[in-house]
């Protein structure tokens, strides 16, 4: 299916600002983007680098002023996600060296304390996949889907003491309970088609069977449009945006995400 | 300045042929790419991923029949070239781990065999910018830029046989000439505003006083209006596409560059 | 001046059990390894690879019995540690991409949760590294030195609610008041000469005037002997041993460091 | 088997020069390193760093006077070559990223030039492995191995004019001829056990059946032994030394490999 993203942002710069912003998705596996816009207004130079995930971040000084960001991409994307019910856990010593790092415990995934109850919800279940769609269940089961329900990012223990969560402390629950159990996870932001209500998004992939999955505990189903932005350890490595120094007013935000007929 | 490139290609494909393409310009220090479009037609999946240059190339298996490839960039670049008369040789112990690979001899670059015949052209100028500047002149002086002259890329060593070459192949022998001198110099392809006639371009840049300074022997001055898509050690580096397998046609190609208001 | 390091460990294996081990000093800045062993007995095969920090890490699967390995270095380190007080803060537009990522939360340090400590713990200080010198003053005078106090790690929020610490969460808290500083700082795990008691050990570097510079806020003052194995954001990315699977024994360690003659 | 490697140098430096050297071999698939060592004397800073190739450099400033360098390493390494007649050619499209580099041609390995000649002198035989292995055989009844006879480097074309080679420049030939028929290949620098006679030495790689095989025509049989200290597209990336600047002196080099008992 091909999908339409448009992200457009509003700040108030009250100083010299630098900023490091992650708002272009990049071609790979899944998603192909065959057309994308990147307009800053007024115009400021930028600086683009691939970051240590293989993101696109771009730098820039903002001014003094209002700072308008306006992004937009056509992907084409899977309608439904890939489903692998029975696909193996991958033992640790066959893992690719780059997947390795996200076996770690992270600034928003404390899975080196989850693992005693990773293997409780996972008892009955085959050791790999499995376990992932039996933890993806369980947080859907125990925990309400509460959008706007916390501005900065909790920590899977921080997650688990609540019983609701925003789809990006939900990812944090899943990554730490995968991890326990000695599966490679990560964080993904992006777009979804048919969020509601609409704004970024966030879910996880685990790794199994020799490939990336993804789950997302906020979700009905497996359906698909789903576009990835950015990749990383947990929420600390996949910021929209990152401001230092002096007070940034973010006074608006759209995201929107269409369908295309083709 | 902001320029919109335009790059069409049409093949004729014979039987499953695997290609990557090097058709997507990034963002960094002299560019800021706020459009792009990137067509495939029929619609083919694309798998893309970054080099050991930074750049990013696309891979695909072309079926049988009619593949059409069109891109196109909307990208904000200088409007004259940044030059640094005086800007001084980097002792090869001061040169960044990275920029150290630009001073070894590649395919088309064969820098072991001119060490004198680059002393010699640069005697009597400053060590660093004053040098490379010196080689650009006596290309320009030595060689008619006569486009469409090669088909296949020629090496330093050819082209300095002949006194006509292509843009590709004076960036050989002005590459080979300064990395002769211990300066890191390295290929770039692209678009270049108002190049006649218009084609795909290429130039290279050296590192000189810290940073990468571009020289272009086949052009009169230091105009702007330079679009890199790719980097590497030579041609070899940076084929817009690298075909395998069976017999492909080159049916067409159109390559259009032009500015725009703002 | 010249140190040898050794490191010894028995292990106990109870079934067949991945192990990634971060044990091999590598030539860097600071530090020249003329000399070192790396043995494992019984011999098992074993793939070493370069994770995301440049880290050399080895890859094995223990076999069940006893597992023993023993590492030694020679290594030159400065007799001093670099200081540079003045040594301005660089603003975040200055900072090389690669080190941007050690302005980011992580694991065991909650730099999002420590800026209002941090500015308040450097008020008095020029911005840079007399602020990273004040942090670490301000932990030497106000947490215990206690080694063998925690076993596993503890987060900088989790040290801070204590009154000592080991080393290792010593330098979490530093790093996390760094980062809310905007100052990138990140973990080092290896040797010290005169440790007392000895053993392996954990530092921490910040970024400032454009170089990484040492802090230890174990110690009295700015003695060097110093030798690096890893580094990483926080004790997560830098476990001198990770194991997977089955319960692992592991049944003694032997550290020692000694100066050389020449 | 366990061997021990040996490499000595002395130079006399006429002047401050900079010098990369690739000197330490590195643990990997099939080479584990227990011991080691790297001398220079008199003692000078270095600084060691990975290349694009994964490669472990040590640059330094040479001061004028002699200088002495001496490594050793305790290796271990299969005792007989792996080999696996009809192992398939990977199709491009298949190959992993990293490998791709393999298949362009390079300073002294003009692949681009000898398709038709490797299709003609692999024609009878199955793709993959047993065109590397023709490739290798062919070259054996060609070329007469002659130790010594070229000091610099000689391009594939080149050689194939003559009817004897170095072992360096039999790899570049076969690496050509391999990359002509789309089979990524590498060169190797190192050394191998009872080398007649004893110096370094040069062979090649080609990725076939999803790994790399070793190939090395200037042996009679598929004998183990080989200790890997470089990798690259052909010699001009893998230089055991690049020196820079002022005339060197290479007075004495020494290298031995002996068998040790466990």
């Amino acid at each position: 299916m091909w999908l339409k993203t448009h992200c457009n942002f509003e700040f108030t710069i009250t100083g010299p600002t630098p900023l490091v912003l992650m708002l272009r998705p990049r071609s790979g596996e899944n998603q192909w983007i065959t057309q994308e816009e990147y307009l800053i207004e007024p115009f400021t130079p930028v600086v683009e680098y691939t970051d240590i995930y293989g993101n696109l971040c771009q730098r820039l000084v903002a001014q003094p002023g209002k700072l308008s960001i306006h992004t937009s991409a056509k992907v084409r994307v899977p309608k439904v996600l890939k489903s692998a019910p029975g696909a193996p856990f991958v033992e640790v010593q066959n893992l690719p060296d780059s997947v390795l790092q996200y076996l770690l415990p992270s600034r928003y995934c404390e899975s080196d304390r989850f693992g005693n109850m990773a293997a409780e919800i996972t008892q009955d279940y085959l050791l790999g996949y499995d376990q992932v769609a039996a933890i993806e269940k369980w947080i859907k089961s125990n925990f309400r889907y509460e959008p706007g329900s916390s501005i900065t990012p909790l920590s899977a223990m921080e997650v688990n003491a609540n019983d609701y969560a925003v789809c990006r402390d939900m990812a944090h629950l899943g990554i730490a309970l995968c991890r326990g159990l000695s599966i490679p996870a990560r964080i993904v932001v992006g777009f979804l088609h048919e969020l509601k209500p609409m704004d970024l998004h966030a879910w996880f992939e685990a790794y199994v069977g020799d490939q990336w999955y993804t789950f997302d505990a906020t979700q009905g189903d497996a359906k698909g449009g789903y576009v990835a932005v950015g990749y990383g350890r947990d929420a600390a490595d996949v910021a929209i945006y990152n401001q230092f120094g002096p007070q940034t007013y973010h006074d608006a935000q759209y995201i929107h995400v269409e369908q295309l007929e083709n």
